[in-house]
C-alpha cells in the first residue's frame, strides 16, 4: 500500500517534469498507518463537521496528499494526478484548500501548516466546551500534522507549538518527518537541536523516535498519542528521503527534483512494484477505499447529531450556523446598532478605542467571535466585557464562568506570525470568526499568514493599532511608515484606515460580513475626532465624499476646486485645511477613503461621483507617498522617510501634517 | 550603584511621561554585574574593533542602556538623558544605532537583538580565525544580550538561538530577565517553555537560575559563562519588574508607564535613594565611570595591535580596512571587469544564474563577502567557487581548507528572518558584507529585519530569486506578486531587478558599493535574453533607455510615440512588442528600469531625458499594478491576483504578458 503512493508520486512528479518525490516516498508508510488506521474521515463528505483534520505542513510534498486522497476515495481522479501542476487541475503544485476535495489547509510556506494545526485543534477544543452535553458528544476529533525539519527550523514552528503545549491541546498530533536532510543537504552541520527535547520543554508528549517505515510502529505511535489527555504530540519517526529509489535515496536531489525515466525504473524494480505508472492494481486499491468505512463512521456522528439535535435543537440550530460561518439572521441589525451608536455619540476617541467599542457590541451578541492580542491586549483594545480570557485548567479543560461560558479572548503572547497564522487554522476549521491585534509595525512579523489569509479566502480581522508616527515617543521602531501602502498591495485582503468611531464601526461590520475575506483594521493610539456627516453607509463604499465647500461656508452647491483625499488621522486635517482654504475663498472637496481596497471595487461611475474627472486631487496620509499616485494625484502629502522619537504633535508638525502645508499645497496646485 | 540605575530610569521616564521603567529597575544588578565586573569596553572609543558588544534586546528597557552609557563615561550627559524620547535626542525611545555613542544594534522589534547578536559572535568567530596568528590574538571579544520573555516568546528567537548552538558560539553570552511578567500579565497562561530544557537543546550552556538582583550570583555567572569552550551560554535570572517599586514591581503596571510622582517618592525611600532626580552622588558616580580602566584596555589591545602589525603589516592593513567598511582600492577595476565580462558574453541565463556569475568574481576579490542561503543554495545560486561552505569542527573551530581559509557561505536552514536579522548583526559588528538568498516571495518572513538594516543603514544583500509567477508549478503560495512593489516601500532600501546579466554585474556592484544602504537583488528562476545595449555605466542611474525606435528599423533619431517601461523578466517582453509595433509603423522606446529606487534620486534632468514629460508610459512588471502609476503611466500590464500552478510560459501567457497584448494596449493608449 505505501509503495501504492510511492509509484504515484514519482510518476506525477515525472509526468509533470516538476515536484518533489522525496517527502511522499519517505512517508508513504506513515500515510499508510494514519489514513487507513486511524484519521476520521468520509472521503465522500470532505466537509463532514467532525472529520479529523490533516495538515500536510511539508506542502512541497503535495503528491503524499492527493495519492491519499485519491487512493481512500476522495473525487480525485486519476486523470487529477496526472494534470499534477498543470494550469487549474486539482492538484497544483502545493496543496490549495478549495481547489482540491480534502485538502483541509493550503501548505508551502514552510512552518504555517503546522500552525494552522494548532489553530484547527483550538477551535476543536473550544467547539467541544461549547457545544457538548453531558451524554452528547458531537464536538470530538483530533488535527494531525505532517511536518519535517523546515517547518521545525522555522521561527514560527516555535510560537505556534509552544502555545500548543501552554493549551493543552491534547488531540493535536504531529508526526514528523526525520529524515536528516534538507535541500542544502545532510541538516547536521546547521540544525543540530534535540527536537525530543525541545517539545518536551514546550509541555508536548513525546513519542519516538520510531521507524518512520515500519507501519506496525507507526500505528502504535498514533494510538499512543491518542491517549494522551492533556499535552499535544509529537511522534518523531526516523525514515529515508526518497525511500524505494536505489540512488536518490537519501540525498538531498530526491527532494526537489523529478527521479528521472531510469532511476524510476529502478526503483519499480527495487519496491516490486510492476504496474504501468498511474495504474493501481485493484487489490491495492480495494485495500485503501475508506469510502465505506468513512460513510459509516459519518452516519454514526450523525445519529449521534440527530439525538444531540432533538435534545438541544437550538444548540444544534447554533452549531450548524457557525460550522457554515453565517451570521446570526440578525447580524445586519446588529450592525445598524453598533453603527447607529457610535454616529449619534459622535465621541472623539482613538480609533483603537472606537474598535473596542464597536466590539463590545458584536462580541455580546457574536458569540462565534474569538479574539485575542500578542501580549499587548491593553493597547490593541481587542477585550471586551463578552470576551473574558481564555484559560485552560490543570487538566487540559477550557475554564468556564458562573454561566458556563468559556473565554473568548487570547493572550497569544508576543507571537505575532503564529497569532496570524493560528488565526488562520481556526477559520479553516470553523466554528469561530478569529480577530487579533499587535502594533501595525508587526504586522511585518506576521504578512506572509495575512497574505495566507488572503490566498484562502478566509474571515480573519487584524487588529492593527498605533498606525503611524502618531504613537509618537516609541519611535521609528515602531512608527508604520509603509505598512499601510503594502497591505494594501496583498491581493484579496481588505485594509481600512478608518477616520473616526463611525468608519470604524462600519469597517468592523464589513470585515465580519465578508466571509471569504481577511480584513485589517489599520487604528490610531491617539485620539481623533468625530468627522461630522450625514450618511453613514456610503461609509461601506470605501471612500465618500465628507465634506464639500458648503459645509465651510460656500452657498449650497459651490463647486469644489480641487480634492483633498485623507484617511484615518489625517482627515481631521484635510478638514482644518479646507476651512483654512475656505477662508481664502478657494472651495475644495474632502474625500474620506478609510478602504482603497474597498473603494477599487466600487463602479466607475461612483468612483468618478466621488473623485470627478479633471478636478486636482491632493491626498494626505502619514505614510509612503508612492502608492497615492495611482488615484492620479497631482499632489501627495506624506512620509517617505522613518519618523522620530518624539511625543506625536511635534512629529506632525516636523514632518509637515499641518493645516499650513495642506493649504500651501492645494495652492500651489492650484497655481492660487 | 543598581539604584542609580533606577533613578535615573525612573526620572527620566517621568520626564518624558513615557517610556518603560519595568526593565531597567528590574536588570539593574544585572548591569552592574556585567557592564561593571566583564564588559571590555572603552567609553572613550565606543568603535574600538575589540571592545565587546553588548545588545539591549529588549529594546524598550531603552533607559537601561542610556543609564548604563552615562554611568559609565560615554558621551551621554544627564541633559541626554533629561531630554529621553524628545526629537532629536540622544535618548530615544527604543536605542538606536548611530544615535548613541555606545548602542551597537537598533532594537526595540522583539527578538531581533538577539538575533543580532548571535551576528556579531559570528562575526568575531569568523574574524579570529581568519586574522589571528600565533601569538597574536587580535581579535577576542564577547558578545552579551539582555533579554527579556518577549524575545524568547518571538519566533526568531528560535532560529537564532538553534544556529548559535550549531555554530557553537561560546563567545556568545545571553542574560535573560526572567520576571514570569509580559505587557498582558503574569505569562504562565500563556508562556510555559521549560527555557532551560529548551536552549539545552539547542545545545547551549545554561547557567542558573541565579537571583538577578545579587551582583555576586551574576557575576559568578558570567564568569561562569566566560568558560565555555564550545556552547553559546544562557544566564537565566530570576528578577522582578520594576524591582525597588513598592506597589509597581511584579506588575505589568511597571512595564510600560511612568511609575508617577507618588510612586517614585515611595520607590526613593524603599530603595533609600535621597538624590534629587537626575543627580547621582560622587562616590556612586565614581564607582560607576569605567574611563580609566576602558583606556587602559584598549591601551593594552593596541599595543598587542602594534606588534601584529609590525609582524603582519599586509594582515593589520587588511584588518584595518575591513573593521572600516571600505572596499578594496581596486573595487572600481574589479567591477569594470565583472560589468565587462557580463557584456562581452552576452549570455542567456537567468539572473539568478547571471547573479552567481556576478558573485564568482566579486567573491574572488573581496575576502569580506560572507554569502549564504535558507537552505535554497541550489536555487539562489548564491555559492562559488571562494565561497566554500562554513562549518565548525567539534571542538568548535572554523574549519579551514588547505590555504588557510575557512567557509564564507553560510548554510542558514530554514530560516529566513533569523538568517536576516543575523546578517545585520554581521554587517554592524562589522569585517564582513553579509549577503543571503531566499525566495522572493519569503522575503514576506524576512521583512522587518530587512526594514530595520535600510533604518541602521547596513550594507546587507538581500538574493531573492524566483521573483514572480515565472517560477512556474510551485504555484501561488511560491510566486511572488505583489513583493517587489512593497519591498520599494521601504524607505531607505534599494530594489533591483535586473533583466540581463549585465544589469545583474551593476546591481551587485551597487550594492556592494553602498556603504550604508542594504540592497534587495529580485532575479529570475527562468532563463533571460540578454538585451544588447551599448552602455553599461547608465545603468548605475537606475533606468534607461535601453532601445530606441531606431533599434527597430526606423530611421535615426525617429521620436517615438510612447515609452514602454519594463524590469526584469519583463524587459525581453518590451522589446519583442516594439519589434512588432514597428511593424505597425508605431515608434516606441523602451526604457529598462531595474531599480526604482535608485532612479528615483536621479536629478529631474535625467529622470525627464528618459521619461520625456507628455509621452505616453506603458509599464509592464509581473506584479501588482498599483506601485507603477507614480511614474504617471497611461496603462499598466501587471497581475493584480495571485498566480496559478502551471509552467512559467502558460501561466505568462495566461496573465496578458504577450506581445500581442502589449502591443494592444499600447495602440489604445495611443488611440492607434
Amino acid at each position: 500500500m505505501a509503495n501504492a503512493i510511492r509509484a504515484l508520486a514519482m510518476d506525477a512528479v515525472q509526468q509533470a517534469n516538476s515536484g518533489h518525490p522525496g517527502a511522499p516516498m519517505g512517508m508513504a508508510e506513515i500515510g499508510v498507518a494514519l489514513w487507513k488506521r486511524h484519521l476520521k474521515h468520509n472521503p465522500a463528505n470532505p466537509l463532514w463537521a467532525d472529520r479529523d483534520r490533516f495538515v500536510l505542513s511539508n506542502g512541497h510534498g503535495s503528491m503524499l496528499i492527493y495519492a491519499l486522497l485519491h487512493l481512500t476515495g476522495y473525487a480525485l481522479s486519476l486523470d487529477d494526478l496526472k494534470a499534477f501542476r498543470q494550469m487549474h487541475s486539482k492538484t497544483p503544485g502545493h496543496p490549495e484548500v478549495g481547489v482540491t476535495p480534502g485538502v483541509e489547509t493550503t501548505t508551502g510556506p514552510l512552518g504555517q501548516g503546522i500552525t494552522n494545526a494548532v489553530g484547527m485543534a483550538l477551535a476543536e477544543k473550544l467547539l467541544a466546551a461549547e457545544f457538548n452535553r453531558d451524554g452528547h458528544t458531537v464536538v470530538d476529533h483530533r488535527t494531525y500534522a505532517f511536518l519535517g525539519d523546515g517547518c521545525l527550523m522555522e521561527g514560527i514552528s516555535h510560537e505556534a507549538c509552544a502555545l500548543a503545549g501552554a493549551w493543552k491541546l491534547n488531540k493535536l498530533v504531529a508526526l514528523y518527518d526525520d529524515n536528516g536532510i534538507s535541500i542544502d543537504g545532510q541538516v547536521a552541520p546547521w540544525f543540530i537541536d534535540d527536537t525530543a527535547g525541545r517539545f518536551a520543554a514546550y509541555g508536548w508528549n513525546v513519542v519516538g523516535p520510531v521507524d518512520g517505515h515500519d507501519v506496525e510502529a507507526v500505528d502504535a505511535a498514533i494510538a499512543q498519542a491518542r491517549q494522551s489527555g492533556d499535552k499535544p504530540t509529537l511522534v518523531i519517526c526516523k525514515t529515508h528521503i526518497g525511500k524505494g529509489s536505489p540512488n536518490r535515496a537519501n540525498t538531498s536531489k530526491a527532494h526537489g527534483e523529478p527521479l528521472g525515466a531510469e532511476e524510476i525504473k529502478l526503483t519499480r524494480e527495487s519496491i516490486g512494484w510492476s504496474a504501468e505508472p498511474f495504474v493501481i492494481p485493484a487489490d491495492v486499491a480495494a485495500a485503501w477505499n475508506c469510502q465505506v468505512a468513512g460513510a459509516a463512521s459519518q452516519a454514526a456522528w450523525d445519529e449521534r447529531f440527530a439525538a444531540y439535535a432533538a435534545a438541544f435543537p437550538e444548540l444544534a440550530a447554533e452549531f450548524t450556523r457557525r460550522m457554515a460561518g453565517e451570521l446570526p439572521d440578525t447580524f445586519a441589525e446588529i450592525a445598524v446598532e453598533v453603527v447607529a451608536a457610535a454616529h449619534d455619540k459622535a465621541e472623539t476617541v482613538a480609533s483603537r478605542k472606537a474598535s473596542q467599542l464597536a466590539l463590545e457590541h458584536f462580541t455580546a451578541k457574536l458569540p462565534e467571535m474569538l479574539g485575542g492580542s500578542a501580549d499587548l491586549t491593553g493597547s490593541n483594545l481587542t477585550n471586551t466585557k463578552s470576551t473574558p480570557n481564555l484559560r485552560f485548567d490543570a487538566a487540559g479543560a477550557v475554564v468556564k464562568n458562573e454561566a458556563g461560558q468559556g473565554g473568548r479572548h487570547i493572550n497569544y503572547g508576543v507571537r505575532e506570525f503564529g497569532m496570524a497564522a493560528i488565526m488562520n487554522g481556526v477559520a479553516l476549521h470553523g466554528g469561530y470568526i478569529p480577530y487579533g491585534g499587535t502594533f501595525l509595525t508587526f504586522s511585518d512579523y506576521s504578512r506572509n499568514a495575512i497574505r495566507m489569509a488572503a490566498l484562502m479566502k478566509l474571515r480573519v480581522v487584524h487588529v492593527f493599532t498605533h498606525d503611524s508616527i502618531g504613537l509618537g515617543e516609541d519611535g521609528p521602531t515602531h512608527q508604520s511608515v509603509e505598512h499601510a501602502a503594502s497591505l494594501r498591495l496583498i491581493p484579496g485582503l481588505d485594509v481600512w484606515r478608518p477616520a473616526d468611531t463611525t468608519e470604524t464601526a462600519v469597517a468592523w461590520t464589513m470585515a465580519l460580513a465578508n466571509k471569504h475575506r481577511p480584513s485589517a483594521l489599520l487604528l490610531s493610539r491617539q485620539n481623533l475626532p468625530y468627522a461630522p456627516k450625514t450618511d453613514a453607509d456610503v461609509i461601506t463604499k470605501g471612500a465618500y465624499v465628507l465634506a464639500e465647500p458648503s459645509e465651510v461656508g460656500f452657498k449650497e452647491g459651490k463647486k469644489a476646486k480641487a480634492v483633498i483625499i485623507a484617511t484615518g488621522s489625517e482627515v481631521q486635517l484635510a478638514l482644518h485645511a479646507q476651512a483654512e482654504l475656505a477662508k481664502l475663498k478657494i472651495p475644495v472637496r474632502v474625500v474620506s477613503m478609510p478602504s482603497t481596497t474597498v473603494f477599487d471595487r466600487q463602479s466607475v461611475a461612483y468612483k468618478t461621483e466621488v473623485l470627478p474627472a479633471k478636478l486636482p486631487r491632493i491626498a494626505i496620509e502619514a505614510g509612503v507617498t508612492d502608492f497615492w499616485w495611482k488615484y492620479g494625484c497631482d499632489a501627495v502629502i506624506g512620509l517617505d522617510t522613518y519618523g522620530e522619537s518624539a511625543p506625536a504633535g511635534v512629529l506632525f508638525k516636523h514632518f509637515g501634517f499641518t493645516p499650513e502645508n495642506v493649504v500651501a499645497t492645494v495652492r500651489k496646485v492650484l497655481g492660487a
